[in-house]
């Protein structure tokens, strides 16, 4: 008895990618990666202005690829790319290729990775928001600690909150007057860009103030949520390891991008590893990494304890999924970021995220942005986020499609073509 | 006695970076940076279409910055590049910033680099062409030994060649039937941008062929002119190091790139370590390198003995002079890449090798492209390249100025504005 493929006599033969559209909806890029088949593939990106001139470049690299050999496509662009977010748009066509692949398969992308080990993925927060939290203004810690546990009381279930601390997000703006804390950071107010991007040694009164805003936080959430902390970059290696040593009491699932990370085109992993050596609080980083080749001395030293690439930045989720499984072997946990991924991005960590070792503990989850996005996709489960995972779905290739009558109500009049043949 | 700047009364007080323009001249991607003072600098860029419509995203991140600091206008951008070419911008503007601060300064930009330590500086054939080669086809090494011998014997003086061997640039396509002298390369036809980025293990008649090729070449030239030899990337480790053991006769001055290099996103220090640690064949590396921080392993684990990054590319000339004060440190020398840099890259590589320590060898001369960019730029002492050396010159800034009649004719119309005020 000769073995045949159910789909045999469906497939297609020498399927080819024939362009790549791109437009702006909603705070995405979306990408339309076409093929001589009619079947697209489509991913996200969060919206940075000056990527968008860049996507021709990409199209015309692997046009003519076979979209059903992915790594064919990821061959043509990965020594094109670079730490983020140089690597956002030839992560993204891999995620929108595997979509073809799966669809082309009938298969659910996370078949084509290997098979899934678990049928539910635990998330963060990241972009799920409480409308109506019990402090608008949380302008104390405390009222801050309610805040998260009134967020992880929601249907969605989280398990895990990520908080920002230290020069992470505007932390220090909203709540410290910076010189008095720290004494050598000298923010750059007439940076437009990232005026928050300073950093610089703490002062006594700094690190105190650190410690005591985690410890009255976590002493209102005590262990009824985890808490993971977002901290720079931009502080000192020593001021990271007192905070790590200085909260260990406090079990906090991990500190994130003490030392460098979020748009560090580097990972200083030598003094991350001195860091990590010497506490038991769990050190994490890795937003901007590019390529397995750049994980590789954060890895092989041991250099943190929880990594967290991003598939959009990384090279897609294949690299994502090699990662996890080259951290695995040396100890070490995955975490990835993703928080503007969007809904494509969501499904696609979904699916990988489902295929990683029990290293695995969480992605941070992207919002639809904005929440209408949720009205133009179609294909997620009901509540397919509960009790703090999203429940992995079969349908073939990522799993979402756009609804292109209420999609099309969004594109700008520039991008009015993107949903036509 | 009261010590006061003799130009005191001259200087400017708080100028402002107001622009950056840019238009294509020729093959190279031109940068005007402006400045509320009327003082503008200039840098150049390799011609990549798809690099251009990020110069407004840079050009809004350091609007306002003082170019008089050099420094306050690097630390908004650094985080913002990668490896090659996403560094190229950030770089270019950092050059054409060193420009204005000479120029208002009213010194030659070496001074303010913390001054030469040699009147002439070495470089290596890059874009020198002999017109009028002996062997206008040079089909087999011999000829090109002589082709090689005549270039060093032009006016010029060159004392360092490169050639190109193995799987750089076209050299096998140009040379032989690749399938038989490797087992595992896969080259791409169907890729339009670089089909020649293969590699793979070398048969034993592909490695003898090399080896050959290189003694043959040898043969001719003697020790004439030193012999430098791009090769890759795209080699096996292995066959790197039988290369570089096969050669050891030879006194080539270096091997670049054996495994990784131009285009590659990361450095595979690892692995060029284990290749430098077991041959006498000086190993080169580096042009696709983004600050420092990413030449960190490289240089401390002393993996190879000859570093190349390209001011360009790099980050900056400060970066790169930096980097060569750390690379001494280690007992690795210095020979950057700039072919694809112009005459005003040309000018910022004399400045910043001037100032190098002693393990300075030489740099790729990057020629005017096309050969009448020595038409439309004035401040190039007559014969400054001779005896293969650059003679280093003492205009303010660069030392280098477009003559805007000149050039302006070959300005594309929708650039037509780029000299105005």
């Amino acid at each position: 008895m000769k073995h045949v493929h159910p789909n045999e006599t469906k497939r297609e033969i020498g399927m080819k990618i024939t362009d790549i559209k791109s437009a702006v909806i909603g705070e995405q890029i979306v990408l339309r990666v076409c093929t001589d088949k009619g079947i697209d593939g489509f991913s996200e990106m969060e919206k940075k202005d000056y990527i968008i001139p860049l996507i021709p470049f990409f199209a015309d690299v692997i046009k003519d690829c076979d979209p059903t050999n992915v790594a064919s496509v990821v061959r043509r662009m990965r020594r094109l790319g670079g730490f983020k977010p140089w690597g956002k748009i030839m992560s993204a066509i891999e995620m929108a290729v595997w979509d073809i692949a799966g669809k082309e398969a009938g298969l659910p992308v996370y078949k084509l990775l290997g098979g899934k080990v678990r049928d539910k993925v635990r998330i963060y927060n990241g972009g799920v928001v409480n409308p109506n939290p019990p402090h608008p203004i949380a302008d104390t810690p405390e009222k801050v600690g309610e805040n998260i546990l009134a967020l992880s009381e929601m249907p969605e279930g989280l398990t895990i909150v990520k908080m920002g601390i230290g020069f992470h997000g505007h932390f220090h703006e909203k709540n410290f007057d910076l010189t008095d804390y720290t004494y050598n950071a000298y923010p750059d107010p007439n940076d437009k860009l990232t005026p928050f991007k300073i950093g610089g040694l703490l002062t006594e009164k700094g690190l105190d103030l650190y410690v005591d805003y985690i410890s009255k936080v976590k002493s209102v959430i005590k262990d009824r949520v985890g808490l993971a902390l977002d901290c720079g970059p931009g502080m000192t290696a020593i001021d990271a390891l007192r905070l790590a040593k200085a909260v260990e009491p406090l079990n906090v699932l991990w500190l994130e991008d003490t030392i460098a990370g979020d748009f560090t085109p580097y990972t200083l992993a030598h003094i991350y590893r001195d860091i990590t050596m010497q506490t038991t609080t769990p050190i994490h980083t890795g937003e901007q990494l590019y390529l397995r080749e750049n994980c590789r001395e954060l890895i092989e030293t041991r250099a943190i304890n929880v990594i967290g690439p991003d598939p959009a930045d990384v090279g897609g989720i294949a690299e994502l999924k090699w990662i996890a499984e080259y951290a695995d072997l040396h100890g070490i946990m995955m975490a990835p970021h993703g928080g503007g991924d969007g809904i494509f991005g969501m499904a696609a960590l979904t699916h990988v995220c489902s295929t990683m070792p029990d290293n695995y503990i969480a992605y941070e989850f992207p919002p639809g942005r904005p929440s209408w996005y949720y009205d133009i996709v179609e294909g997620l489960p009901d509540q397919f986020l509960r009790d703090g995972h999203v429940q992995v779905w079969d349908k073939p290739g990522l799993g979402v499609e756009f609804n292109i009558n209420k999609a099309s109500k969004y594109l700008d009049p520039e991008d009015r073509n993107f949903f036509l043949k």
